[in-house]
């Protein structure tokens, strides 16, 4: 058994993994850590698991880590990561950091939609983006995985078969995404507060989300040239589930028979991926509590444009589920292990 | 006091209708059909109206419609309406039509989205299709107000100011729409029974949904020349409320003050218009049970697509209310009577 | 017009007081205040009324009220209201209180149950705890209405009937309530977070709850003798609505046409209580938004034990519609002025 | 691998028991059937298991079972169950019966709750009722394994080891239930249909619920005497969960640290019960999606009462789940076989 540990435990991705890793043969939780909650056993935070999980949760200390540890996830927020993060690779451990730290290659970018400077940029060219389908070789030579966003995810999984097929007219990509309000973390605040959050509906961050830059950079490599998204968020009145709508025009005609090819040949390796045929559209709940992503293809012939949907749990594909994937990647393992949950 | 009645008096339209009418000065309720719940009394149906309004429900038979009657509301389902208008108008009643089957001026396109023919082609053309703030003139003269659909309520009130000023780029019209579940109407079906809906969010009718030739056709009105749109309508698990996304390019550079003054200029003495400024945007939880319809304005200079954002509540702006509204103006009262409610 | 002002504006029971004297012919707002949102106009804290209601909040000084001013709402929390209300009073104010401060008669409950000296336990005497319906007379004289909490308002107005007769036996009253998260206020805390909350039903303050010595004084008075209940509130995952389950049993045989009889004439003359018959139960959403308390009884044959259903909305009935209400009694106006809304 | 045989796999109580199976170590799906979907592939009703369980569904004919199935699990409506049982015990297959028809060991209280005569009366002695934490050793004999409903699982289980104990005082049993949705099944309903379902909170079948007689059928075992209850259910505006409050009086004067210690003795070797403290109290999402049953005692030294709160999933726990901790303890497999889940 892999010994590992979560830094920052007790927030929605830290709660998820420590749920995935205890179903997961291969292993073991040693360390858990919570600044807020240092002190007290894990089944006190989150009762879901009394009488199973009742590690103590320890302070946001590199030196108390066990020795047997060799892999950690970094499920701390944005900054906590950033700083962190060297001295565990120094120690020689493999971390999986799910914060956003780690994913921009250029710094300039981290400094202005984060508006704070990156203490490492060096170290931002030897992470790998973690969308474990478009990067198996590089996840599995990686000592540091910058586990993607949940809109990224939703989008780059959504758009990269069309992408790296040349066939996207790159002047339009227009992303209308919906998320569930466990996308916004667990700490509580004012729109997030039951009475103002239940029965509405709202975009947010619109044209200014700092998923952006990490969006545009995966889908520049795959285009292999830059791009520039239309990106508005949404949020929806309910726990779990990104669904993301996706608008852009084709460079010459192709039928849908020929792109539901073209999707169905990229991802014929993806166990998680799950193109669906022109009788049948995505809705989260099909994914919810799972590691899959559902996609749809519709073409207009009206107007022309293609629209793409993709639908995933926030917190596990887009979080704490493509984290175990990219571990099981990374050592070796199928990368459906200890993710073969139905949705419930 | 106008004496009024309610064809199809128990869907939500119809309860709207009475609840909205039970709180205004000027108008009466006579007679309620329901064809379902025939001799049934109304607060029966519908428990919240106790004690208050118990009307027994009648058959849907014109000859029953009391004398005094002047002034008919249609909430039946599209087909039903069509056939029963004619005999209204005949005896000189003024018809407020919410149903589809008056709105598209086309006969041929009536047919090719709902799968009918219609039985009476001729009236079309006198039917005024009733959004309130654009049609106001032709409302007053008109004897059957066809009143418009819920999407399409919120998507033409938030491009109208656009497409009037001629500033619009009409290639790329992305019309991405959320609607709150009572959209569906009351008689249960699977995709809306509770657990199967609540906690879900997803696309349907994609690119196919039948509000898209209404829209097409007022939208070409404004822009006096043909409109095609891509549209894609969401299912959001929650009562009631639409958001529109809706993007577009523009013809020549135009700055956001400029668009907002344009907007404000052209709703300059529309009530329930609010248009938000560059630091507020909609949420459909503050025109929840409310006529408002509130507009906010995104431009984004990184891809030159400026996004329009359009809420109402699906049952009084995008039915009911806007109903109410145009029986106000049909009669000459302030448009507001009896539609002053806030959001609970 | 009389000019009102309100303490607190900015809370649930602040907003829904805005809204319901928006809509009162008889009374117009001329101050409002807030701590945390001084200087802020109050549409921007709560943008349903954007447009409409852009008052300036005012820091909580009584200096600051108007002269004309001789009506107030305290919608503090509870503490704050003891500490401000002598003041208003000497200043010739009539004032309604919608805290717990001025509800309990003896001071060493108060002190038992909030854990806090009362600042001002000779007013207590003189102070009138506002169920509409039970103290017509007291309200009409009253110079300090203390308005009842919500829970207390659906658990009196159940078994006000029942005690008065006589026919309780008081050895077991057994209250099952169950109340939507607005109950909880407007401020953020991890229980009430979205995730948290929705998709979840649970107990709290289990025999414990502050508004039980509230209850139990009141019921005592209707009794004629002391009253001990057994009381466990629940949370329900929806904005709005309190249903209270009650089980007693009776002292004599009594037919269940006869208690519906006992209740239909204690309620004989009040607008917002309906007696509902064997064939129909309260839901919550029959008198969301509204000011009516819907009550069934049921008897069972088996056991012995009579079960009261109570259903109130929280927000209004519990709070700011009887706040309402017991101004129009103070005021000598039918009691129903500007609460004559339905639940929509 | 044991191989099994649902009968009405589309319920919800149908694709749990897929949900399940399929993670289960020991046991494989041979057969599927269902009335309304004769022929469509199990995945395209439940689009959760797409790529994965793509078994074509059958009609309910016994003999097209294939002859290596061994275990049959009846989830269909009640009445069909009783009418098929028979002949799968005769072809000597093991069978796990989800309805309520073999439940109730006297056939009148069959025919007086739920309006049918019982087909084979003869066959009620045989069942053994599936509450697996009492009666482990019959499960292990058993042909025929009724199991228990949603509410008799959540209230047997938390009255049991106070009713074993004798302490209860059996005059007076108070229940008040609250369900989740999915308790009333996947067929949609106007009760159930979201808009009329969400942001509600009623109480229904109040005094005469269909699990009335089996709970008391199983607490008169378990007291040795004639016990009878006042049960009330509600539905809350959830998916899953029930939560039961149960109120009764003790017959002698015992601490709650005993009380306590009563209830983790009779429960010392059950995995599913966790018995919480005096700090805690459950919360359906804590046992949302699991096998778990949550405790929590109090008791009111003011009024002698003592509280019981029980958490179950209904779907779980309440029926699936419990079918397949049944089976587990059938063939002596460790009874959290499979069903080691979390709440998500």
């Amino acid at each position: 058994m892999i010994k590992a540990a979560i830094l920052g435990a007790t927030g929605y991705t830290g709660s998820e993994l420590v749920r995935l890793i205890q179903g997961h043969p291969k292993i073991e939780l040693l360390f858990l850590s919570s600044e807020s909650s240092t002190g007290e056993a894990y089944s006190k935070i989150h009762p879901q698991f009394r009488e199973r999980i009742n590690i103590e949760l320890q302070p946001l200390s590199i030196d108390l880590l066990p020795n047997s540890v060799e892999l950690v996830f970094c499920a701390l927020p944005h900054g906590q990561s950033a700083a962190v993060v060297p001295a565990l690779l120094d120690r020689g451990l493999k971390v999986i950091d799910l914060s956003s730290d780690y994913r921009l290659k250029d710094p300039t970018l981290y400094q202005s939609w984060y508006d704070l400077n990156h203490p490492h940029p060096l170290l931002l060219s030897s992470a790998v983006y973690g969308i474990s389908e478009l990067y198996q070789d590089q996840i599995m030579a990686a000592k540091l995985i910058a586990n993607p966003g949940c809109y990224p995810t939703s989008i780059i999984l959504g758009l990269a078969p069309l992408l790296s097929s040349g066939l996207a007219n790159l002047e339009t990509i227009i992303i209308d995404s919906k998320s569930g309000v466990s996308g916004a973390g667990r700490t509580p605040k004012q729109p997030f507060h039951f009475p103002d959050c239940t029965e509405n509906f709202k975009a947010y961050r619109v044209l200014s989300h700092q998923h952006t830059p990490e969006i545009e950079q995966e889908l520049g490599r795959l285009a292999g040239e830059k791009v520039t998204i239309t990106f508005t968020p949404h949020l929806v009145p309910m726990i779990r589930g990104i669904f993301s709508t996706i608008y852009t025009k084709l460079l010459k005609k192709v039928s849908i028979e020929e792109l539901t090819a073209i999707y169905a040949d990229y991802y014929r390796e993806s166990f998680f991926i799950r193109i669906l045929d022109q009788n049948s559209l995505p809705e989260t709940r099909f994914i919810r509590g799972t590691n899959y992503c559902d996609l749809a293809l519709r073409f207009d012939r009206r107007t022309g444009f293609l629209v793409i949907m993709s639908a995933i749990d926030n917190l596990i594909k887009g979080a704490s589920g493509q984290a175990i994937q990219n571990m099981n990647i990374s050592y070796g393992w199928p990368e459906e292990t200890g993710l073969l949950q139905f949705a419930i």
